[in-house]
């Protein structure tokens, strides 16, 4: 998406600490207790951008704790709007780069992961930075608990087919495939900004399930 | 397809004993030698239809051995047509269903198996008949080489999405997925008549190669 320079946006993220979590590296394995103070499961978003997908989530499912991660925060700061708006406890957002996600759970902390229209970057140069790149995969292993999984949609059919190699060849495990997303019975299309102007146009929606194997499989 | 009945296909078939082997049985482990007297990889198509892909990859890849499989005596009879035509010493027939491939060949006799555009069989309770379901994979697993690959195209979405998860949760690993194999740079986009017809209508073919994983990974 176009990016513009909020230069105000660091200092209102500042000013809502109970929406935005700083220094989070502190909340590493505390989560459940210090900011949600229950043992619901953690489902993050990584890619959160403005948080339609994470607040709409987080309404339908009061029992989850959601977490919304952008990197860009002059993106994110749209998705605090949302959530100033909504006043829901269980949902909070990270101004946070991917790579750093183990500074900030714990291994087994996270029991769901989204993935919604990532950044193709569809040169091959720059594969490394696709947010399903085997060193991406290697992250969101330690992060999940065992029994956990991914749960990725994108219209880009060339981001899509490559996922799905990666995803195989990092030895994750297809439990669902959907390649037309708005043209099927899927139940649970909580829709991003994004792929409702994508849907309008008639683009096809791709979206998968996958998890690792439980050890002893 | 429309299935005819032919009553003097079976004949026919059994004209043609340089194209068509019948008894197969006594071949299992000696195609090699007995069958096409190379030391050349064995390529298998199960559901070759009307015999145009294994015709046309048997006139471009004369150091590969074909084998057209085919349980239908009324279809596979047009695909003999072909090979009388073509004169082919590199590609033979097989009047047979796919349940009993391990009767007909050898472990590891097999270097790459074929699906293109198989009965979807659409309905839940049919799901042991589609050619990707694990039973199916299971056969192939143990009569090709463990090199070997398989090679899938489909213009069915619901049966691709079936064997990408099916494919995936037997182990397999993908290592090509085309989500539009006519919209593609792929090369070597053999046609089937069936194909032909399909993509003229704008319909997308899927596509993807998977291999099982080798011993020690």
């Amino acid at each position: 998406m176009r990016l513009r320079h909020k230069p105000w946006a660091a200092e209102k993220l500042a000013n809502y600490p109970q929406y935005v979590i700083a220094d989070a590296n502190q909340y590493k394995g505390k989560w459940n207790e210090e900011i949600f103070s229950n043992n619901n499961e953690i489902h993050i978003e990584i890619g959160t951008g403005k948080g339609r997908f994470i607040t709409e989530m987080a309404k339908a499912h009061p029992d989850i704790n959601f977490i919304g991660i952008e990197a860009y925060t002059s993106v994110i700061v749209t998705a605090l709007d949302r959530l100033i708006e909504a006043e829901l406890p269980n949902v909070k957002l990270l101004n946070l780069n991917a790579e750093k996600l183990e500074e900030v759970f714990a291994p087994g902390e996270v029991a769901r992961i989204y993935l919604n229209f990532s950044d193709p970057w569809p040169k091959n140069r720059h594969e490394k930075r696709r947010l399903t790149y085997k060193k991406f995969l290697q992250i969101y292993e330690r992060i999940l608990k065992s029994e956990g999984d991914i749960h990725f949609k994108t219209d880009n059919q060339k981001l899509f087919e490559y996922s799905l190699v990666s995803f195989s060849q990092f030895g994750l495990v297809l439990n669902d495939v959907n390649l037309d997303l708005d043209n099927s019975d899927f139940k649970g299309n909580v829709m991003t900004e994004y792929q409702e102007k994508f849907s309008a146009k008639g683009n096809r929606i791709y979206r998968c399930e996958v998890s690792f194997p439980v050890n002893g499989e």
